[in-house]
């Protein structure tokens, strides 16, 4: 195989894995299940009903169940893929059907909120495995998924305390064979690291698309046509699932708001240094940030193709 | 010819192109020039002998002249690919030596204060056309260029009331030659455009890697192993040529200032709903910007492909 996620398991690591929420990442890992035989059976519930005819029409599970509580039934694995702000209805829905021993796990960008959602509704005899595999596009949706979402991506696995050491040690297995690197933290750490380096990032980008937006001075045609300059690199995340991203602001809203904070102080300062004219101040900055994306790169978590090496529509014809 | 840029033209629209400046932009246009055959003879100068040497070694010109001054001479047209900062100078040192009749034109990022720097120190025999082709990547310096890279961009002309008709519709010529759509504006509209399409965004990416590298709570190790949430795609724009935007920060101080201000201002509403819990709030703005990124797309300004159409490293294998 080419694709980079290695041969097939011999042995699955998991009889039925039930994916609630079947998104862009509920559908990767749909995909990676079946590709590397994680599970002998996956098993698929979604709210919506299109969506639910999509997973079948596109062949992502062997069973597509018409109810959340139908869908758990058998389970050893569930995988919550649900807005963060979903996920404590879906466990209160789902707790009484959990077979003893069963394993609950999510893929939520936030983890303190939902350790709390979830932990809490979850009867005591199934284990919790918050997760996040730091890993997406720009598209929502069981169609935009694929396989290799994961690989080489990061999963942070926040464990409370009380853990039990076998589940763990099966979701890091779980997500190591879905080609991702696993790492453990706190989950209180987990939700300033994020907030820093995906929330806040997301924050700014929809804010600027909504300022250019709504200038007077400058036309919406002139925004989307000099867009070249740099504005349309904002406008990817930008174009995220609103639903997911409010959800994941209301849950993680001390960590945002600090972050964010830290964020305003030093733009205020460049301004300063702008009206200032303090142009040491400012290349001095401008060279300090050259370094971080190299380091990014040579970890293998970003490409070197200059502007991301993007194609224009008109250069693959 | 599969790149786009179409037939060689017939008669070259230039007998010496002398571009001053070989960097990233004047590395292209030197390439674009050569595809093309818009000049007969391309001369290039640069202030830094090390690039003087790589651009003779590339062979991006028929000559490589060892001063401004001899490289002007017998020009019809002098292209000055400087940052915007050393433009002034630039022009200084060239004006004696410029035979009446040449076309001056550049490729600066901020226009009002060029014209202000460049225009008062030509010889009035001499045109200047003011121009900027809004295209670029992170990568400078004249090995980073290409031929194709104003294909499908726009090249805005802020010409002045009292300009020559002849020279402008030249320079038109010569852009659209290379592939670029042109526009043309006033000046000081020009640089209210690009401070909301370029300039601020690039300050933003600026900052939030700044402050990402300065926390105390977050180690720099972790934001760069986390990026993929979003903040990798920051870092892109943030590796760009320091001196390059010192200088446009410098020469666009009310542009900037005031948009910046507008960026501030939309944020802070941001950040009070997230403290509100308005949800909806959050929920319409980031639906709102999902339409502006579509519309860029349909409009050949950016690819449809998730993620850019990145690839990582390990997928190139």
């Amino acid at each position: 195989m080419t694709d980079g996620l290695g041969p097939r398991l011999e042995t699955p690591l998991f009889e039925q894995v039930t994916l609630i929420g079947i998104g862009l990442i509920g559908s990767s890992l749909a995909r990676v299940t079946q590709r590397k035989g994680l599970a002998t059976r996956i098993v698929a519930y979604d709210s919506d009903p299109d969506v639910r005819a999509q997973v079948e029409r596109l062949g992502l599970a062997d069973v597509v169940a018409p109810s959340a509580e139908k869908a758990v039934q058998n389970a050893d694995l569930v995988l919550l893929c649900a807005p963060v702000g979903a996920m404590g209805a879906i466990a209160k829905t789902i707790a009484p059907h959990l077979a003893p021993g069963t394993i609950v796990s999510d893929v939520g960008s936030v983890k303190a909120a939902v350790i709390q959602s979830v932990a809490s509704r979850l009867p005591e005899n199934v284990h919790f495995v918050p997760a996040h595999p730091v890993a997406g596009t720009e598209y929502s949706g069981p169609a935009a998924g694929f396989a290799t979402l994961f690989l080489n991506r990061w999963c942070i696995l926040t464990p409370t305390p009380e853990i039990d050491a076998q589940a763990l040690a099966r979701i890091t297995a779980f997500w190591t064979a879905a080609g991702a690197n696993v790492e453990m933290m706190k989950a209180t750490h987990h939700d300033l690291v994020l907030a820093i380096t995906s929330h806040v990032p997301h924050l700014i980008a929809y804010n600027i698309v909504g300022t250019a937006a709504d200038l007077e001075t400058v036309t919406q045609s002139e925004v989307i046509k000099f867009s070249a300059g740099g504005f349309r690199d904002f406008t990817r995340i930008a174009s995220s699932d609103p639903t997911m991203w409010r959800d994941i602001f209301l849950n993680n809203k001390p960590a945002v708001i600090e972050m964010l904070g830290r964020f305003t102080e030093d733009l205020i300062a460049l301004q300063r240094m702008i009206r200032h004219d303090d142009g040491e101040g400012l290349f001095n900055l401008f060279t300090r940030t050259r370094a971080i994306r190299r380091t990014i790169i040579e970890q293998g978590q970003e490409t070197a193709a200059p502007d991301f090496g993007r194609r224009q529509p008109e250069d693959t014809e």
